[in-house]
């Protein structure tokens, strides 16, 4: 099945909401508060600094990723982005298609690259979801991450030219 | 002339804005927008997330720097500082007290290692000051900062267990 996606609209809150927030509860994949509430989870992924977007297949809002500059000033021609899937949805497609309309989107956008700042090291599917998409590791953070089931585990820094 | 570090007040605003206004501007360090704002410099140096000190030489506010968790949820061990000299007072051991001061400062409010994200790697001074207090290149983000003299170059990531 095809999967299209779209730029995020106020109707699709719900949908985002569903989506993440077990990623943000589950705490094993995003540095973020497991305890953030469903207005605060909103607001971080749908800030002002970026641009989100939902991915549908057969009318179903199954995944959702948003684009940013990863800095200001000399840094704002690097991208950085955030995904996630439906985890009902895993290994349909939805977040390869994301991946890819983020790297259209980003350079689309004038950035001429694109860098995922904490890519938690054994979120494996991730790591290697991303270097089919071309990007690198270029930095190891060690025990940066604190997995809830694995201890101390390192992070990674993946960044690719556009 | 020893250097006294201490957390900043209201009425330090004035001298923070001071120090970190031409190194904003400057555009060669940070990965700020230059044309921020006087008041929304020292929103960003003082925001709620971060612990913002000063550093006196002889009663003269001549640095500034803040201390905060570099990530949340998992990722809320690990600190994160930046750190600001008044450009008069360089050579004077100012920036190296306080990188002292915030790994103490950090230890004690529990965190277990530091991160510098984004250490322009021709900031030779920032780069051999940290490595000369422990901290070691853990990434290397290929031409991620537009230097406004000298164009493309890297950004560092550094990092420390504490």
């Amino acid at each position: 099945m095809s999967v299209q996606i779209r730029s995020a609209a106020e109707g699709d809150d719900a949908a985002i909401v569903r989506i993440i927030l077990p990623t943000i509860r589950a705490g094993e994949t995003y540095a973020l508060d497991r305890d953030l509430s469903d207005a605060d989870a909103l607001l971080y992924w749908t800030g002002a600094d970026r641009k989100t977007y939902v991915a549908e297949q057969d009318g179903a809002v199954l995944g959702t990723y948003y684009l940013r500059a990863n800095q200001a000033g000399g840094g704002a021609h690097v991208a950085n982005c955030g995904f996630m899937t439906d985890a009902a949805a895993a290994g349909r497609g939805i977040a390869r298609a994301m991946g890819t309309h983020a790297l259209d989107q980003a350079r689309a956008r004038g950035f001429t690259a694109m860098q995922f700042n904490f890519v938690v090291s054994t979120n494996i599917r991730a790591v290697r979801l991303w270097e089919s998409l071309g990007f690198g590791v270029v930095g190891r953070l060690p025990g940066a991450f604190r997995h809830p089931r694995l201890g101390y585990v390192d992070a990674l820094v993946m960044f690719r030219t556009l």
